[in-house]
Parts: C-alpha cells; structure tokens; sequence
C-alpha cells in the first residue's frame, strides 16, 4: 500500500538532499548508501519522487536492494508502477524478493500480466508460489491485503523457545509482522494470541498456549476490507489473522494497511457524496480528460432527471401566469428540500461507514428524521412567512390583497418539501445499501434533484389548496 | 478514546453473555471473574453496554481492577462518563489509577471540574501530578492524544540490558506503548529509536546507541492532530514520539487513538460537506433537539442566502411575463451549476485533508477546474440545446418560432453556470482555508446556493443578450 502522497514542502530535508543525489549519481554513485543511511525510508521515497524520472532507477540501484525495497513501500503507486516497467525483470526481482509479501502482490497486480510473469519467473521458487497465491485474492479483501510473514509457532512450545524464535527471525532481517505471536495446536489451527509485549512479560519457563489467549480476534481472507478496518479500529489491534474457515492461519493483516483503507475508503465515499464516480488517483495527478469522464456521466444523469423539473413548471404554467409572484419562491423552496435531505443524508451515510447505523435501523432513522424535518421546516417555513409579510408590509415588494395566504403557501410548502427532504435524505442510503449499492452514492446533488421535482409538485399543490379563488 | 460504537448485531457473543452476567450479579458474582476471562476488553465492553445501567456498575466492581480499566478504554465515551459519575470518588480513583494515562486524562476531561478533582484526591501522587499535567493539553493536539508510559533508555545501555528493562516493565504489569524503546543523550534528549523487533535482532553486546535509527520522526506537543495522524500514516508508524523544543521524549502517540482521530475527523468532514455542524456524537445517541439545532443553523443561512434568488427573479419578473417559458429551465439550469460545483468542491476538500493540494496550488487548480468547468458545461449545455430543439420539434413543448434561440439561451447559460460553479466550488475551500476555517465547511448546499444566485443571474444576463428583440 502506498501512504497519501507527500508533498516536497512538507519535506524540507527531501528537497534539500535531492541535488546531492543527483550530483553523485554523475560523479561518486558509492557514495550514495552511506549518504542515506539514516533517512527513514519514507523520506528516502521523497528524495526519490523529487528526482527527474531518468535518475530513479539509477539511484534505486545504488541504494543495497533492502533499501531500495523498503523506499518502494513508501513510494507514489504511480511512480512505482513506471519504474518496475523501466527495470528489466532480473533487477525487478531482486527488489522483489526483498519486498514484504502484501507489497509484492500490490506491485505485480499494477503491471501488465506478461512482464509481472516475467519477474516471477526470476524470483525463487519459495517466493513466487507464496506471490502467486496471494494474487489469487481480492484486493478489496483480507486476503488481497495480507502479508503472509508472520509468527506462529505449536502451543505446546515454551515461552523462552518462542522468543528464541522470534529473535532469530529477526536477526535474519525478515521483517515479519512482528508485534504478536501466533499459538496452533497439532493440526494447525490458530489457538492462541500473545502480543511481543505479553510474550516479554511470561514467565520464561512456561509454555506459550498457557500464557496466550484464547479468544483470537480474527476475519475471514474473504472479508471485505472495510470490514478489517472495523475490526482492527474496534479493538484497537496493531495486525489482525486472517484465519481459513479450517482455522488456519493465513497471514496477517498490519494497522498501516489499515490506515491506507481507511483513507481510500474515505476519500472514496466523499467524492461519491460529491455527486461523482470515485477518482481513484490523487487529484493533482488525474488528467482533465479522466477527470471529466468520472464527472459527466454523474452531472448528465442529475441533468437528466432535472429535466423533470421544466415538465414540472410547463404543466403548471397556466396557473404560474396568474400568479407569477409564486415564481420567485421555487429556487428558494427546492434548495431548502434539497439542503435538509442533503445534511441527512451525510449523517447517515456516515453513521453506516462507522457502523452506527445497520440496515434493520431503518424504520427507527425515519421516525427520527420525521421529527427533525418537521422542527426544521416548521423553522424555515416561519421564516418564509415572514420574508412575504414584512417585504409586503414594509413596501419592498407587492405581494397582492392576499398577502397572508401567500405568505401562509410559502410557510406551508417549505414545512412539507423540508420535512420530505429529511425524509427521503435518510432513507435513501438505506435503498441503496438494500439494493447491495454504495450508500455513499446517495450524493447530496443525487437527493437535491430527487426533491427538487417532488419539491415542485408539493409547492404547486399547497399553492392550489390555498390560493384557489384567490389568486389561481 | 473510545472506539466507534458496535451494536449488538456484530456480536453475537456478548449478547449470549449479557443475560448470564446479569444472573450471576444477583447469585454468585465471584465467579464473574472467571466466566470473562479469555474475553477481550472490547466484547467486555459490549456486554457492559448491553446491560441495564443499574447492572454496569456492579459488573466493573466484579471485575479486577486492571480488567475493569481495560473494559473501560473500549466502552462507549458517553456511558463512560455515567459511570463515573455514579462511582464514588474512592472507587473512581481505584479504577483510573490502573488506566493508561491517556484514557485516564480523556475520563477526567469528560466529568464536572468538582467531581475530577475529588477523583485526583484519591490517586496516588505520581500518577495526579502525572494526569494534572496531561490535562494541561489541548485534548485536540498530540499533547493532549499521548500517553506518558514508554519505555526510554540511555543510549549508552546494551541492548541485553534494554531487554531486560522492557521484560522487567512488561512483567510488572504496566501496559507501556511497547512497539519502540527511546535511546536518550546524557541530557535527556531524544537521540535514537529502535523497534520491538530491531531490538530483538540487534546484536546483544552491542550498545543501543550504535544500533538505534538517529533519524527520529516525532511531532511537537502542540501539534494538531489531524497533522499527528498525518505523520503516522506517511511514515506507517505504530507509535509516534512527541518531543518537546528543547528535544525531549514527552510521551508517546499511539496507532489506535490516530485511528479513532481519523475517522473523528472524516466523521467531522462529512458532517460540515453535508452542510451541517459536526455532530460530536453517534447519530443513534444524539437527541433530536441536539441535531436540530446543528442542522437548524446552517439551514437558516442557506435559507436567508436564498432569499436572495426570490429578489433576483421579482427583479427579472416584467421580462419572464413576456417570455414565461424561460421560467420552467430555472431550477434545471441553477442544480447544474450546484452539481458541478459540488463536486469540485468534494475533490477538493479530500485533497486538502490528505495533503495532496496546498494552499499555494491555488492558481493550478483554478486553471484546472475552468477547462473541466468547460468541458464539463460543453456537455450539459448540448443536452439543453437538444432538449429545447426536440421537444418543439415533436411538438411536447411549444417554444414558438424563435426555439433556437430559446435552446442557444439554455445552453450557453449552462455552459456560463457550470463553468462558474466548478470554479466556484473548487475555489471556496481556498478561500475558508485562507481565511483561517475548515475548508470542508465549504458543503455542497453551501455552494449550490452561492451558484443558485450567481446562476439566476448569469441565466437572466444570456437570455436578455440573446433573445432581446425577440421574445424580449
């Protein structure tokens, strides 16, 4: 998983080693490891994302291939992407080899198919089984997120020996998801959790299945990774098992990974909430063209369905041409419809992502959201009675004998389009969520057109009820 | 911090639970302790909040102290605050004293002045004088996220001896954030880290110093948070250090409380997008008044915004009585605008919040947004054109002899409003940045009333232009 793209401003250190980099990489390449020795290799991506393109694979390959592993994890998707497309698959694979399995799979996935197999025919035989495997899985699942170095040893093992282990795990500098140690009993299942820290804590003498826990906290390599992200955020979990429905352990999914979803997640649901297809790359970095087309099919769908509207207005325009003070109040009367369902749909849809809301809330959400619409509108419609009165009374506009019942057709028509704007606001991310869709799809611009139309249609009505024989 | 509330739906186990608890309360609630055991604290807190509150109490007394305080880092912020509340300060102090100091300051935080201050009373003299000063921090900066327990060390110590420090710690029950041990200079100053795991591999007769990172990522005390949760996630940190000016570790920010900020802070963002206050608390949990009046404020803004597109049509009206059918495009031709302005908007919002898009890239964005604001208003704008020129020529709608002029009025103006409104959307983040707010406050009703009026106008503007001599 790549971290949200840095910008050199906030890496003044970045900015400052690039030159140096490039100078050396003309004069003194060796010289370039000891250079960078102690950066940390989110920094080393940084200096590598400031240097011209033709210079990163050079610099990559004068960093010790562990380096250069450990700078891809950090380094911009795109940019990663581009340099394994420039490196030959022998140079490929050395890197490789040294990534983390979760890494690797994420790399590979990104190449085409004939050089992503091109590189896995370079790798050990130990790597490319394992790489194949994961590759099998969704992205969008544990599996497709999970990094298969892990620890795990039988139960029956004692404390000492488990840490033993670990130490020399360690010591081969293999970066295993190392903040917990994983407990199976004779056939392989998964047992028991101890955390390195509880592990430190044992008594030395002791066996591990004693000291660990037995209620594991694990998901299903099937689980969606929203999903994952609830878990580890509700229990607080720094890796989270990926466990087979056998019980075996499968890999283990780490709280970086977990963040990275988090914030895709996010970024997803709120250009949805925008009114438009997710973007899936950085926003400076999407091209106008892409970003029009996730942009147009969202803006002429709404277009579409505002059409609506001018039917609306057409099929009243006889009545419209009486009282064409009643004009001047639709704007004002569909935005409020559209503002309230607007903020009810963003609560809810929120409340859905964190798991505050389920799908069988429903009935209770539209109780309260009936309540609240009814206190907004009764707000809002005061508000506009006012606006016709006083405006009328104090001279600024003429709103006729019947003023009052103007005034009372604004009132009442906003107290209905506010109260079915919270309505239908609310209820839509549950149709959604029921129909198996996104209910971040319920866009605020999606519910503004939905009440617009219907907004109309209340106005025209209370207008007719209350001004026929007056004005219409 | 509290964990995002879980129902009782995900967890079947605590609801199978809560019933026996509330039996064994009344029978023999010795053997509570034993019956919860291989349970972790965040299912404890479920059957905690699944209970009657009269039974919560009596079931965290039951509990050893040290289980208790771990029930109570997951349980729900409100109920938390209740419980408390109801203990007496004795019992009170029994409990916070076995919390982490993070928790242990957010508790205090929550209850009236009087009744903390009670609490403190009763705590030993480390730990008071410990919470008296972390409740010195803004809760909304890193001082206010870090714990005071971690585990720091002369750089000078040998590595067997830095894990026999961290194993003593560990073994004496203290829940330190063990992921990394601190190497510190004869002053005090942060000068290096090592992880768990780096720890475990480095060479036993070595020094610390020699094996620690000297590169140390840290942040300020008064850092925000939302720029502490950007540090963790850049970096893929399990824990981040909070270092004073003069270089010394004061605490430790760890992962799960930078999750729970993240998704605060989305929950935050969404809100105000939605174009309401942030709610502060779970949708289920807040009362209808609390969300009315979140709600009520900016709808009253909008609303009073709003009025002003009433002002603008009775200012246009003599023009609309001679062309009435220019009416019915009003609402289809302002949504438009609102649409494309707030997806801009959304993109931009997101941008900002993950760092992607700056302040100064103002001008490129701007640039950006008018050609996909063209481009974008091109294609609504043909739409319109069809629409006016098709329905006549079927004859649904009679736009009289001059109906192509009628559709070149519709579609230049949806060209004008939907390149207005993407400029516009993508601009006001900037601007409330600019000014010192949350760009997210800039919501999708925020900016589909700005356009609504801007869009009146500009609609009024082509009409008189184009069709002046003919319908006009």
């Amino acid at each position: 998983m790549t971290p949200a793209h840095r910008s050199p401003e906030d890496h003044p250190a970045a900015v400052l080693i690039a030159p140096d980099i490039i100078a050396l990489l003309e004069e003194n390449p060796g010289d370039i490891q000891t250079e960078t020795e102690e950066l940390h290799p989110a920094d080393l991506a940084d200096v590598a994302e400031l240097l011209p393109f033709d210079k990163v694979v050079p610099f990559l390959l004068a960093l010790p291939p562990a380096r250069a592993a450990d700078l891809l994890e950090y380094l911009n998707e795109d940019l990663r992407t581009e340099v394994f497309e420039a490196l030959d698959p022998e140079a490929a694979a050395v890197l490789i080899e040294q990534m983390t399995p979760d890494d690797r799979t994420d790399v590979l996935e990104e190449l085409d198919e004939e050089h992503a197999g091109e590189i896995l025919d370079e790798v050990g035989d130990e790597t490319r089984r394992e790489t194949e495997q994961l590759l099998r899985f969704d992205p969008q699942t544990a599996g497709g997120l999970m990094t298969t170095e892990f620890v795990s040893v039988p139960a029956n093992t004692t404390v000492e020996e488990a840490l033993e282990r670990v130490r020399a795990l360690a010591r081969e500098g293999r970066r295993e998801a190392m903040y917990a140690v994983y407990a199976t009993d004779e056939e392989g299942r998964l047992v028991g959790v101890l955390s390195l820290r509880e592990l430190l804590a044992a008594p030395p003498g002791g066996v591990l299945g004693d000291a660990a826990w037995t209620e594991v906290v694990n998901v299903l390599p099937s689980a969606d990774r929203e999903e994952v992200a609830r878990v580890t955020a509700n229990y607080g979990l720094v890796a989270v098992p990926v466990v087979s429905e056998s019980g075996h352990i499968m890999g283990v999914v780490t709280v970086d990974d977990v963040i990275d979803v988090i914030q895709e997640e996010q970024t997803e649901d709120v250009q949805k909430m925008g009114g438009m297809e997710a973007l899936d790359e950085s926003y400076m970095e999407a091209g106008v063209g892409a970003m029009v087309r996730k942009r147009a099919g969202w803006l002429s769908v709404l277009f579409i369905g505002g059409l609506l509207t001018a039917t609306a207005i057409h099929h009243f325009e006889s009545e419209l041409e009486k009282a064409i003070l009643l004009l001047a109040f639709i704007p004002l009367i569909i935005s409020s419809g559209g503002n309230s369902g607007s903020q009810a749909t963003s609560l809810i849809i929120r409340a859905m992502a964190l798991g505050e809301v389920k799908l069988a809330d429903w009935w209770r959400v539209a109780f309260r959201e009936l309540r609240s619409g009814l206190l907004l509108g009764a707000i809002l419609g005061t508000l506009g009675v006012v606006r016709v009165v006083v405006w009328h009374m104090a001279g600024w506009n003429d709103y006729g004998e019947h003023f009052w019942f103007v005034g009372l057709t604004i009132g009442a028509a906003l107290l209905g389009v506010v109260t079915f704007g919270s309505f239908v606001g609310a209820m839509l991310p549950f149709i959604l969520r029921r129909l198996g869709l996104d209910p971040a799809s319920a866009s605020a611009p999606f519910v503004a057109t939905l009440v617009d139309v219907t907004g109309l249609l209340i106005y025209f009505s209370v207008a007719l009820l209350i001004l026929r024989g007056r004005l219409l």
